[in-house]
């Protein structure tokens, strides 16, 4: 066969497989959104089918052979070609698929299920003993996961490559550093300012209802097309790509808190709006997907945070949510609106925290798997450890292990190294809007006057469109002239809390 | 291999095989109720991969060696044992799969797909002529599937058997005339009868809020597990399997107009109840399958109208209703609104049509697709022929194609030999519960009541437990001692309607 016989072979492949893949997540949306209780049994069934054909398909030795062929052809020759990104890409997918014996696999993923159970009861009952030696199985497992995809200085390095390709420990270590550095003494000015919000405005009665419609507008008016995709409920809120022309994005409503479902939708539109960026041509092949969860993640916090918690977007969009909700709102001022949502207090959990301190929630996790991973803390050290950071770092300690190191999914599924990605996100995010106000002059003169269409196709141009062609360093040096650092992200926190809190 | 080993081996292959023909049902479902417009050509795609994934599992020639060693061995001693219908019932189904050759089955997919598509368009412009080669073509290539399957005696069995295993044109023809014969004197004595209804009281506003949770309200009081199901909203109704423990009903709902989602919600709950009632642990195999459209239309039909449609059930049911719509019904007497609800007059649309007519609207199908098949009528007269029809059977004339022959999508889609299975539903239902009320004494006494769960038992033993053990007929036969015909059928409705109308 000659190479693009070939080529052609392999990208049908991939299609076929990424065509099964979204079989399957489409039935995992609909688990957390429709599913009737009973189905539940049924559904693990249809999933771990679904799972077993996937693997098999990519760990097809063909593929390897057609790699292998395709390597030496000179479809490489121009390494930002589509052909040469496609190839390389799916060199990595396949190896690191290639790389753990199934009896690895069967064994992390059987683990991992069991884990995933005894967490969720172990967090009800606040019984960290009780989730301990599944912890210390999952942090062995990946060890030797880690082992088998090799890696040059740091078994994390390997573990984190699944999240964030090409990002190393040491690398993240300095970064995190530096963005402590100048976050815990930003956070401590800000508590002790004594100009501060009055966060009841936003713990008022938000039907839930209305909350809906405003939240769908809001997507809407930043560029989300529900033509190519639904707003729908579930318990934690996510966005999943079912296809090209069908991205779903789920949240969850408190009827006593404004912000939960405003910016957890505005938030998950930024993933959508990457979705719905990348080029349905490239659909199944890595030139159709996204960089990397951290580039994923800059994408909704610039969305949720940059735009959605400005002062301009809301001199835009205030009035109408006034409208929504007339009975909540006739009383409040739009400044006393826009500093209430904007409000910093160091808290115990992640999910719940602020634009500042979140990034210290996540540093925190960084540490703690980084030393459970090395051995240098024991599993059970972890509360203790675990509670001794948020003490150091934000002046709060957990009462529990339930709103301390229980709180998130990510260990009890197996995502080490996945933490990192939120705040490289944010890093990311902020380096890009820097850029987006000098290509495109005034950002807050064109939110103002309800304008987002000129970001949205900025960032399409600059990210979307290039799915993996580079990796998330190499883009973001692309677009900003600039590798990324801490440096855009502490400043624009400095500006915008100092002005807010008279610092 | 000895028999045991081979036979699990079938099992676990039809098992496999259910298993992803489930992941297909959740992608139809979703398509109808959930999907946004710009997923379409995506989830076309989806469906097609799954469709061919399960084709070439279910033609593996591995189940025909399975099959021909075990039909040769002691397990299809017991034709009653669990072991022996799976294998006759598999056999059939392996049968149908192969016996059509590839050229065939995709040329039939190709050209229905496009039918469909031109019938949805001829129907909205009211234009026959440009369907008709389509249709012409679909009862081509149904005449050949019709040859490949083979038949004794017509044609139209090798295609009806699709949907009614085991029943003959001859036999269908016979009840049918004999069921015309009853009806259409009864129809017309309704008509000539100075006794009507005032059907303006179902015309009324019913807020759509309100029918869903009391539609919800009376799927649940006939035994319709929630926890093992949903209800959601969709164009054209419809009861969907996922697999056990997850069943799902769809409805549609016209503001002024309260028949049409309530009596849909009971019919496709009674679908949903005799899936709910088949044995979980045959799940995936024909013991744990329906045994055809007709029985399964039976147990629709029969909380629709049987239960749902009885003077009795309404005395349980109508305070509640007037409850929920109390505007609505505060002047509305009980009497009033349950002939109200039993309004029989002749239209032109079966999906709208009452009890009574409903049955017509078949018989003209069943007469019309047969003279298509058997080549006595052009497809250029078919109009013409429907319409002749609908004169003489129900002295209504179509003033147009559109509520004529193009209101069914069923020819559009290939589906030549299913009408007849609504009626023969008709057929066993109202003789069913005869033997219901045989066994269970005085079933209205028990709907005023409110109690339908001695029915519902009732039915699962003899009906729903049993799966693909006995065909049609002579699962009725077991039931009610009686070979499936007419009698209990005109019996019932001359006895409702002619006390309704005092005939």
């Amino acid at each position: 066969m000659d190479a693009r016989t070939s080529y052609d072979e392999l990208i049908n492949l991939s299609k076929q497989t990424a065509l099964l893949a979204s079989c399957e997540a489409l039935l995992s949306w609909e688990q957390q959104t429709y599913m009737p209780p009973g189905g539940v049994e049924h559904r693990g069934n249809q999933l771990a089918l679904l799972a077993g054909m996937i693997h098999e398909q990519r760990t097809d030795p063909k593929i390897g052979d057609l790699l292998g062929e395709l390597e030496a052809s000179d479809l490489t020759g121009k390494p930002d070609a589509v052909e040469a990104v496609n190839i390389r890409e799916l060199r990595r997918v396949y190896d690191r698929a290639t790389k753990l014996p199934r009896a690895l696999v069967e064994e992390f993923a059987k683990t991992t299920t069991v884990a995933e159970r005894c967490w969720a009861e172990a967090r009800v009952k606040d019984n960290f003993p009780a989730f301990e030696p599944h912890l210390a199985r999952i942090i062995d497992l990946s060890r030797q996961m880690a082992e088998c995809y090799g890696y040059e200085s740091s078994p994390y390095d390997a573990l984190m490559d699944s999240y964030e390709p090409g990002a190393t420990c040491e690398q993240v270590t300095a970064l995190f550093g530096r963005i402590k550095e100048g976050l815990v003494p930003l956070v401590a000015s800000i508590i002790a300012s004594p100009k501060q919000p009055d966060e009841s405005i936003v713990r008022r009665n938000y039907p839930v209802d209305r909350q809906e419609i405003l939240g769908e507008a809001a997507a809407a008016a930043i560029g989300f097309d529900f033509q190519k995709g639904r707003l729908d409920r579930t318990a934690h809120p996510f966005c999943s790509t079912i296809g090209p022309g069908d991205i779903r994005l789920t949240t969850r409503y408190n009827p006593v808190y404004f912000n939960d479902s405003f910016f957890s939708i505005l938030h998950e539109a930024g993933h959508g709006l990457y979705e719905q960026g990348l080029l349905e041509e490239h659909f199944g092949t890595p030139m159709g997907e996204a960089v990397s969860l951290g580039i994923h993640e800059s994408q909704s916090r610039l969305w949720e945070n940059a735009v959605g918690r400005s002062h301009s977007f809301w001199r835009h969009f205030y009035p109408r949510t006034r409208q929504v909700f007339h009975a909540t709102l006739h009383d409040v001022a739009l400044e006393d609106f826009h500093f209430a949502i904007n409000r910093v207090k160091p808290s115990l959990v992640r999910v719940d925290a602020d634009e500042v301190t979140y990034n210290l929630h996540v540093l925190i996790r960084f540490e703690v798997e980084q030393a459970m991973l090395s051995g240098d803390l024991p599993i059970a050290d972890v509360p203790a450890a675990w509670n001794q950071k948020y003490q150091d770092y934000l002046g709060v300690t957990p009462p529990s292990s339930k709103d301390g190191c229980l709180q998130d999914v990510h260990w009890s599924i197996g995502a080490i190294g996945y933490f990192p990605t939120y705040t490289l996100g944010n890093v990311y995010a902020a380096q890009l809007m820097n850029q987006a106000e000098e290509s495109l002059g005034s950002l807050d003169e064109l939110y103002a006057a309800g304008e987002f269409h000129p970001l949205l196709t900025w960032l399409r141009e600059q990210v979307h469109a290039h799915g993996q062609c580079y990796r998330s360093a190499e883009l973001v040096e692309r677009v900003t002239k600039k590798a990324p650092d801490e440096t855009a992200l502490l400043e624009s926190l400095r500006s915008k809390f100092g002005q807010l809190y008279d610092l």
